[in-house]
């Protein structure tokens, strides 16, 4: 039997609880200064090979926002088969497109994201339902990341409804923790934003499930406490991500090696804030539970 | 100022409340017997315009499904670009991704769906929250319908999770309804299988506000029920979306004559549903309220 996508993300961040996860996640209208004069499409293989060049020592995934590419249409969507097919198998690679749909349609999702481009993980939202999500989980060796609790001002809408006995985004977690008891590639994504809610998802899914953490260095979330509270007990179990902090360090001619430098940076704090805790128990660097809502 | 969604839906409904919807979903495994000497990809362009040749005289609108056209890479986006286009712009065009994000990548979104590939609405599901569904309907030219209430087994699990004081997916119809007081394009999509659930549907949302409905014909959805339930006042009120029974009609050579056949049986029984109701009330063949769950 080939291995889980919970070990295969384990074997990616060799060793580390925490590791880093580098957004390819170009903005249509944003490039380095040097590549201004070719057009928007032509530059975004050799803006993301510089970029993938550049942080290839500290990152353990790579994870792609599929709107970022479909926004340039099928050559867009070239781009994204083409450095999908350059990072190769030795890091994970992640679908950022946030599927959401009957199980028929995440079946074929599922074909795009893991049969043709061969994306290690997909994340998904869970509004249509467990059968869906189900779907595109049906091999164990490809994982997915349901989105459960976001960082943007309109999360709590649908996540955490005013009135609501119980905020909806815990039922998701448990809902994951379900999951992945049967099916052992089903991860959370969880925004870095709130500290607190993050605390809240790692006791939910318990110590090994892993947690998908965006928002981190653009989005203003709180690195050190967010990976404090996010960390697991194996290897990983935390998979931070940062997207346009690392993309656009710099504008300038030097944007790869300042997106290395950020890279670095990132990598760091990660592992800074990745103290040893008690087996089974809370951080160390955390002595009080702290309770989101 | 250029019309609203709103306008435009009514003016592509030709007077009609409730209209019949094509989805152009091709399952990837599937074909008509005389295409399968051309390959997966290459019968893609035939097929469809075939289909859409078949049912242009009977469909008020064509659905997209992202999904049938991602799971052949980036050739399936250059055989939707083509299918697009080839649809013109007397027929309303919608593009089913149900896409849920935060604003920024719903922007990017909008750019995919409206500018480049100039579809006249999109699928949106909320779990993301508002701030991402205001961010992709910001022109009020083109539309987003948002799933508030879907047909697969699943649906319940977070638009109707057990013990939640109210069904999640009333809160969005709600939520579609004060959005669309201010903005002239947003509509719900509710699924076809329960009529009851159509009936509030189209009660929460008043009279003009469109709806658009899935999962008639293969699905198994009740069309006559549920659209005399989701009918509302206005021409462009109720978008009736049926894929598989028209697109697999037949898989022998008459493939697209059965494709018009099941087209025009689609539009005949819509027609036939559409009873006149008195100005602001039920429908006349519906004496009684009906509720779902």
């Amino acid at each position: 039997m080939p291995p889980t996508f919970f070990a295969r993300a384990a074997g990616a961040a060799r060793g580390r609880r925490a590791v880093l996860c580098v957004g390819l996640d170009p903005d249509p209208d944003r490039r380095p200064l040097p590549l201004r004069s070719r057009g928007p499409q032509a530059s975004l293989g050799p803006f993301l090979r510089g970029i993938v060049r550049a942080t290839r020592s500290v990152a353990a995934a790579y994870k792609l926002q599929l709107a970022s590419y479909l926004a340039h249409g099928a050559a867009g969507l070239r781009a994204l088969e083409q450095v999908r097919a350059s990072l190769g198998d030795g890091v994970l690679t992640i679908l950022d497109g946030k599927a959401s749909d009957v199980p028929s349609t995440m079946r074929l999702l599922r074909r795009a994201a893991f049969d043709r481009w061969r994306f290690d993980a997909v994340t998904a939202t869970p509004w249509m339902g467990w059968d869906g999500i189900e779907a595109l989980a049906e091999d164990p060796a490809r994982g997915v990341f349901v989105v459960a609790h976001s960082s943007n001002a309109g999360s709590a809408d649908l996540q955490d409804p005013p009135g609501a006995r119980r905020p909806a985004w815990l039922s998701v977690l448990e809902g994951v923790r379900r999951l992945a008891r049967r099916r052992p590639n089903v991860g959370a994504v969880v925004g870095a934003t709130y500290p607190a809610a993050v605390a809240r998802a790692r006791r939910i899914l318990g110590p090994r499930i892993p947690i998908l953490l965006p928002g981190v260095g653009a989005q203003g979330g709180d690195l050190g406490a967010s990976v404090g509270e996010g960390i697991g007990s194996v290897p990983g179990s935390l998979w931070v991500s940062s997207s346009r902090s690392i993309l656009y360090a710099s504008d300038g001619p030097d944007w790869a090696e300042a997106a290395r430098r950020e890279a670095e940076r990132l990598a760091d704090a990660i592992t800074a804030a990745d103290r040893p805790r008690p087996a089974g128990g809370r951080p160390t660097r955390s002595g009080r539970s702290r309770s989101a809502r």
